[in-house]
């Protein structure tokens, strides 16, 4: 089944991309406008497209989904009135597991499904790794799929599950789940959220006057004035009504935490907070490790902006060398262009970024980037770079080489796209044709992170499947599909 | 659920209104364009939305569903290459049956479901008056519904059915349905056209070169080229294959023809054939009986445009009287201004007609229409023509006085508010001012659409529901919202 | 300069189009709206695009000018309070003179000038025929000019007047200009209406409660419920304020008029009042010349609908013929699709009209339409009649044969694509393929408007230059295009 | 006259707003598509409108004009089919001086002028300080104006000169305009740059292959390959033909240059090279002089993103207090909310800043501002670094107070809204609530921008009447209207 809407949000095409951020809000005037201002602030997680759902006493549940940013859809006067009530959730989303290329608004979360004991709407971050399985088996027993995300298998197994209410029905919804899943979800008086049991997407709890709200970051409970008052932890599912609070339970069975250490290097927001320390003072620090592991002499370091530029100013402070905006990003960048022309086509990244020439010629130049994943993106800056004059040219990486894919709600590459997974650091170098390139060892990523003593090999304190290929859940689907994993060792 | 249209297509808002328009081809290339002329011509059956599902072999299926007319949403190269294939089927639709006031997207029609076998796809003319139950006992097995449509109920029975292909899976969703129901399905190499047992709807049956066609009506047979072969009887089930032809089943208990005898006053297109003849012949015939009923002397007899021109030529035809166009209609008028200032909704009918004052002033004129619902329009349509002059006004009704709401497929305003509900003939006259005003009787409209004895009364021949108040299928969901049937007499 | 709207409205592409309507309100709470009202009314003479200037003591002078019909422009409260004021003016518009083949909306009038005594707005219904002369001289002299419209001719010769006040400058502008032109226009106090010396295209005086109306035609008068007081008179000049009523002058050479006899026959609208009768009774008439001239034996009366329709009625009522709906209208078809796919352009016709099969075999059918220009539309008419199995088919045509293109106002395709400009009556009926085909003569359409002894050869009481070939004004600028004139006689 | 456009880009509403951004290319092909890249590059000089002029020989004049970004108008093949040929220009503007309130799409330039000897366009960057006595002169010659626009006025004065060919007839124009003025012009083969005798404005030269660019900044050549050649002088008019390439006039009376400070502050983008350096290290040379005069003990530096971050950094190069990113921006909010409720309207700054907590929190702040407007801003983000935990807020600024609005093409609150007009430092520093405040000296400034001997007070060097009170040129208008200048000392 298809649509017509335009490829999304193809900017920044050589990271990785979060596919969703999550957010709820109970027990205020207009909640969905407080979760219309969290999406906006949590909208570096998902640019695609965003949803809201809300519930009114009078009015019932009601529901807008609209391609394209928070910011164009959720913040009319028109759009807002139809969203009454002091309980809302709301989702923005990248994409990946869903229509292969395009999305249809259908494949929009939240997903609300009307159960014999009323409704209940649900919106997901993460990826279930047994959908595909899953999804035959309702499909065999009668249910209609709306969409082709894998998250509405959730609903379905919720409208299947013989309990009486509807928190119960989730927990046993979520216990057929494998793989990683941040939920925030409404019934008509409940706001529900829940991590999976290795805790692998974040999910902060805050309150905000006389209500509570749940977040994927607490970028987005500044935003409403909320106070950040605790994670959730892994595994855990909070129930909070008017009437009784927050209600704590764990329904999963317990397992080492394996939180997603990329989360720290590039996907939450520098001023979100994180393990009780700010995301930007954790990227400073892998500047300044990176600094310690790998140093040299050069005139100036410089981030690749915006996401390098915390670990650059560390890179700077620790190694003494000055630290200058050599690269200056086009602001009014923020999509791409709408079927371009040939010729705008070709000029790829110089439509977002610019070299201060002035500045760069003659000069020794640090390059601080957070992570090289098919790499073609750094290939161009350095050409930028030396074409402005730069006398050397190094590159040092916050991150370690990306060689595996994610399956838990990343948009990443084939594995045979990932430069890391088919090249040596040596090759990566002259293939991208710099003077040197350094990228942080993983102990030293666990070292910036506040692990002292670096990774437990044992049992690695972090998910970081994408640079060790070490999978904390069977990736089941893409097994079936051909997926190898990397051998024991 | 809510979504942000503006409510659709209030022009004729005192005329019942058809709910809908189904349209099916197999076997062709480019089904989809076809399905889209068929629906162009089926558009006065419905104008709020369209939508068309085509199955191609290589590309699966495709959908495309959109508000507003066909013409301006499914004619462009743009739209239509995303529907490829040799199988497509479509729907128009007013609505009612469905979201309170508006229609969501996900409300517009065909309905589309994946099953262990196969993918299928369906669109429903008609109205289903146990969907109350179905939906409730649906819910409580587990199925979760994408719309407020209770045509939905159907793929819902077909996702649960215990057959093993998809006609029959069908066959038993039916079975379990009550009311009235045209039905055009598909599935990736089938094409399926189902008529309730009473064959209230209509359904026929094309063929289109080497391939085959099913329809609302035979207009849009005419607007593809194709030839019109038969009706499907009621209770006929037909799948069409480019293998096996055309086969035909019985799935249902037999019982005695209802065709809905308001399709011959309003619904259908002139230029459509029912029974063997035009409608338009149809139609002629009731203004003859009815000048045969009721005579009056005037100097000229004008039809309310457009609906009650062929009954006014057929009352002057009869009569002797001149036929003429007292009432010009503003073409530009086919659709209702959106958003209107104050003094435009004010304006009222005057919008679309306008009286032929020179011709008129001090004329005897004898207005013919189709039909009398509420009255407003009746009435304003009079004042207008007094305010220009003429002598006497004399309403003649093409039908008899409508007492009683449709529930098979027709949007009927609540009994209350139907005049003849409330009123005698006399009364009608004195409320809406004019000289005379007459109705068809029930036997006259039996014999000219071809009943030389008039109607049975032991086992009328049409559903004349909305006439008799004697409905042919107890309308169980309105009855538990509280709807007081005729006592038997 | 370019722009990227949709070629407009090609609905109707074989027949001749009127360019414009005009209207303007003085003296109303919101005249805006009334001319909104107004222009609706009108949208048969123009339908691509509109625009309303109004005036406010406060507000200043505002404008709007859209692509599209009235209805779905001007009705919304939020446009129409950026029209504010007791004073308006507006006009439709079709075509031609103007920008080839793409309409920019600076073409869109009225036109807005500030001159140093204020400002002035003018709305054009005509053509100018010296208007590349003018435009020529007005860039020499320094004119700058914002569309390519020749109606902005006359701005900038007002502009340069050497006048005091707007309607002396007026006067002024249009003792320049050749052709033919009915002008509404509009100070900050006064409305201003203006014939041509010839009176070609008509302007009618209405009163509505306290204030004043300008039209092109009488049913915009009945739309706002004004009363008709008058036709302006062929070179009047009427100055209209609140101060001092209405106030006539007569600044051109007095001339015989030349009134557009193709307003009778098929621009005006059959509600309209054209020398104290009612358009359709004209056509009405002409339907009963033509049966006097061309009678033929058959079994039913057909119009071509909708505009050969009062004339095919006063055909049947003269020869006895019953009147039927032979071809049926798709009222959904008000506009045709836009980036069409190829075999939707090749349904052409039968996208719109619809053989009424049932009705029409075996008979003997006359058809009756207004006019024949390219005959593209009467071929594929006749093919779709037989293809329904009629015995005989006759065309009877409601104008002489259309030989010569209008310069005064009407967009006719050039003299080689005029069918009759080519071939005579016999071929023409060869041509067309039918059984006959006879046009109503000369003589015979003057007497049918009115004029008993028919035309008065030596000075034509109409201009009648698109069946004569005599022009009443000398086409300067198509004559230095290379058109020729028909050699006196 | 108006339209209905929402009220553009408010975004950095405390910020000075440099009006517009001027762009040309001949001799290559597309020249249109190199236009819209530079245009994109200069988009921080104004985003609420663009458009772009081309000529082909072939296709004439054609042009395109959009609300809105260029990324998201001028990008797409579809329009830009619609601008062939070697030769175009654009611009894009902010706003002021035209429409109040509300900007038409008849106020974008360039503007368009068909003349005797050929057309012409214009695009203009700065303001005419005599433009409403001009326009008074034109319309009382028999101008008609298309826009509510000073710029307007050149063409008009050029369609009127005596003078034989379009650079002529410009020069003629140009010498009766008071004011800032550059100007990018061309006719069918000649490209057109102009600066005013003072040079208020930046204009810049380069080559790109075979053929030549003129822009307002470096920038812009940068991101279409082109060689920075030279700026264009002050007084300078360039004329560009593929036959003589460029050749150099000088008609105006030469003056003592005065190019606009503030460039170097805040308009220009950093990468662009001002002067021979890049506007970057200037900025950053600004801050260290900032360091130096008014040094602080504190813990952090911090810029208010994004403008003040140059200054920032050179103020912690110089200081030796580490630079960190205390304040993060949302780089989600370019453009603001449209139609917003009234719980966004009030979120005011925290939609597109947000203070990074956990870092701040208990440290001494240095924060680092370009410039201080209005102060509401800066009131804003001292409360929300307060309410994180700072123990000391010291506000630095890289501008001298802004006392003076600017006129000549900045877009400036009037005097009374200025903090600094109306307020001393020590006021200011109370009125902000902060530790400390201290702006940069004039002299501080000047150094800064290389001139080591601080500022010529007999004859400064650079136009800084903003923050002077002395005007280069005398702003008749605004006189007029009732501005009273500084007294002279």
């Amino acid at each position: 089944m298809s649509n017509l809407m335009p490829p999304a949000h193809p900017f920044d095409d050589d990271k990785l991309k979060e596919e969703c951020g999550i957010f709820g809000v109970l027990g205020t005037k207009e909640a969905a406008n407080f979760v219309a201002l969290g999406l906006h602030a949590l909208q570096h997680r998902g640019q695609e497209a965003g949803g809201i759902v809300s519930h009114d006493p009078e009015m019932g549940f009601n529901s807008a989904r609209r391609f394209g940013y928070v910011r164009d859809n959720f913040t009319s006067q028109k759009v807002m009135e139809t969203l009454p009530g002091p309980l809302a959730i709301g989702h923005v989303r990248y994409s990946t597991a869903g229509s292969k290329g395009q999305t249809a608004i259908r494949d929009v979360q939240p997903f609300f499904g009307e159960f014999a004991m009323g409704g209940a709407a649900i919106a997901h971050n993460g990826n279930i790794t047994n959908a595909n399985a899953l999804r035959r088996e309702l499909i065999e027993r009668g249910s209609i799929f709306q969409s082709s995300s894998d998250s509405e298998c959730i609903i379905h197994l919720m409208a299947r599950s013989l309990q009486r209410n509807i928190p119960e029905r989730m927990e046993d919804a979520l216990r057929r789940v494998e793989g990683a899943f941040s939920v925030v979800a409404m019934t008509r008086t409940k706001l529900i959220g829940v991590r999976d049991p290795l805790g692998v997407r974040p999910l902060v709890l805050g309150k905000v006057g006389d209500g509570w709200a749940l977040s994927s970051e607490t970028c987005a409970l500044d935003i409403i004035g909320a106070e950040f008052v605790r994670e959730i932890e892994p595994g855990e599912m909070v129930v909070i009504s008017e009437k009784y609070g927050v209600q704590s339970h764990f329904p999963f069975r317990r397992q080492p935490s394996k939180f997603c250490i990329f989360e720290h290097v590039y996907f939450s927001r520098p001023d979100s907070i994180l393990g009780g320390r700010s995301v930007y003072e954790t990227r400073e620090n892998i500047g300044r490790e990176l600094a310690k592991e790998s140093p040299v002499e050069a005139d100036l370091v410089c981030p690749v902006p915006d996401s390098g530029t915390p670990a650059a100013i560390g890179f700077s402070l620790e190694s003494g060398i000055p630290y200058a905006m050599g690269i200056i990003r086009n602001q009014y960048m923020g999509r791409t262009f709408i079927e371009p022309t040939e010729s705008i086509r070709n000029m790829g990244v110089r439509l977002k970024l610019n070299v201060n020439r002035a500045l760069i010629k003659g000069k020794r130049v640090i390059l601080v980037d957070d992570s090289v994943v098919r790499g073609t993106t750094s290939r161009k800056i350095k050409e930028m770079i030396l074409d402005a004059g730069a006398a050397e040219v190094h590159f040092r990486i916050a991150s370690p080489p990306t060689a595996w894919p994610c399956f838990y709600g990343v948009d990443t590459p084939d594995r045979d796209k990932l430069l890391a997974a088919t090249m040596s650091e040596e090759e990566m170098r002259d293939h991208l044709g710099v003077d040197s390139l350094k990228f942080i060892s993983l102990d030293g990523l666990y070292r910036a992170v506040g692990e002292a003593k670096g990774r437990d090999k044992a049992c690695p304190q972090y998910c970081d499947a994408c640079f060790s290929g070490e999978y904390p859940v069977i990736p089941a689907d893409k097994i079936d599909d051909g997926f190898v994993m990397k051998a024991a060792e």
